[in-house]
């Protein structure tokens, strides 16, 4: 376990740089969604945080550990990059989907295997590991369409948290089979970005439960 | 207190029988309308799954102990379940709404009970406790429309949560005047579950704001 | 450390009978969306008390420390006084504006004040304790408005939020300053008071995102 520790701390430098892409994309993400429903510029940061650190503070909260986020005001600086890019880059962001959609799924790899390590860390068995990892990578998304009164769009579309789920179990696959907990890290998001490519270009996607149009109500 | 400790766990079988009962009419609650909502799988079962242990999850966060289902993956099947119940049986099951009314009358008294008992256990007051098994039983459905954006149902129609949170009084004033904690539980549970019958056979329902019409803005 | 703790207590009353006067605001304020959204006398109650204790709730989970209002029925019965209030004089409460927007910024104003306190005596870093108090102060209306299914109005309109951010700034400069914690709890609620005051009486709003057309989507 300790070597385990360790082993987590010497990567942590290139982990938090992807990290802070990933919480830049979320959060850009948030504010342009705030943009199109004409928030003033308060709400739109409030959107454009907890989209970027909503998943990780729910998987703290529910792991009884203290926020991440309060030890490093680097988030709230973050999400403040990011208003300020949409702010002045709108246009061009908006237009640009390809290196959003990258940005966006460097984020979702490295929220996912952030919440399965930090479980694994506080105890937790494997399934719960993956079930926290899933959660910081996609509950973040589901509060900022909650805060904009739409439907989550996770639960509709695309392979997101699907993507998720199945990078935080490549990562205990790997653990299991004694690899290094970097090398766990590095697989499991590569899984996520692998299964949100492959989704994307061959149109995967997970069938709807209306595909089965007797489950209809009303 | 031990000896109300003890008596507890005596009737954990029992509990944990009706517990899965009403966590799968919780779950396929959830899926039924996520299914009316076009969810794909994954959206299905989350909501599906917020709808089952929303309340409890809510109920232990609040409470800062750890989360019920982080030591039993039960839960996690059992909203399997409830998705592959669905899934093969969903023109059946939304037909047969009596069977389905009754397991979910079942979930909402045992959540209740659960809810009020577990707070005691911490060494809350009584009226905390009611509060929190209000919580437990009703905060699912609450969360469960949030996801859905839709209003919340319990805030307009039949004695749902109302039902609840006079179980949780039943199950303190019998406790209070010496009863046993597992009959305090049985007549808990039963007080809701009347209440509900009750409320749907003679239509009784608590009075909206608006019956008063001077009370509508704009 | 001890000696702003004492200071604290001493001024607890005065702070308890202004907060019970801005919940006592809250609460009516969730129950007349309630009202206006047909909620019955339960759902309106439940969107009342979300509304006055749901921001200082979210903000003990996050510090995690018990929860404020476990200790004090107050709040569950000065939500019951604010469900009566609105059902017995409904129509000259929503005529009277004044009066309520003056409630409810004493409300804004002493939340603010107290999730600033709180989290500085919890050790956390001035940025976390205004981030906490914008919580404390803003975060019961946005669940309100999230309850009755509308994108919340702080994210649109009026310096609300903003002013609560404000005051938590002034409470930190004041205490970086050498003030005593009494007098920095009335500069930081006053200036909460006159930025809402100035902002309704000069018509001052945050920009909006979409002053800027190039960020509509779709």
């Amino acid at each position: 376990m300790l070597a385990y520790l360790s082993a987590l701390f010497s990567v942590d430098t290139f982990l938090t740089v992807l990290e802070y892409v990933g919480a830049l994309a979320c959060a850009i993400s948030g504010i342009r969604i705030s943009s199109a429903k004409q928030f003033d510029l308060f709400g739109a940061y409030v959107v454009g945080l907890v989209t970027a650190i909503g998943g990780g503070t729910l998987r703290d909260i529910m792991l009884g550990v203290p926020m991440f986020w309060v030890s490093q005001p680097g988030y709230l600086i973050n999400t403040f990059i990011a208003l300020l890019v949409v702010w002045t880059f709108g246009r061009r962001i908006i237009k640009d989907n390809i290196t959003w959609f990258i940005f966006d799924t460097i984020g979702l790899a490295m929220f996912s295997v952030i919440g399965v390590q930090k479980s694994l860390i506080c105890g937790h068995s494997w399934w719960v590991a993956v079930v926290m990892g899933t959660i910081t990578g996609a509950a973040g998304g589901v509060m900022r369409d909650v805060l904009v009164n739409t439907v989550p769009l996770i639960f509709r579309s695309e392979l997101y948290a699907t993507a998720s789920a199945c990078g935080g179990v490549a990562y205990i696959l790997f653990l299991r089979l004694g690899c290094d907990p970097r090398l766990c890290a590095i697989i499991g998001g590569l899984t996520v970005v692998a299964l949100r490519l492959a989704a994307i270009r061959f149109k995967i996607a997970l069938p709807k439960m209306t595909g089965r149009a007797h489950l209809r109500l009303k």
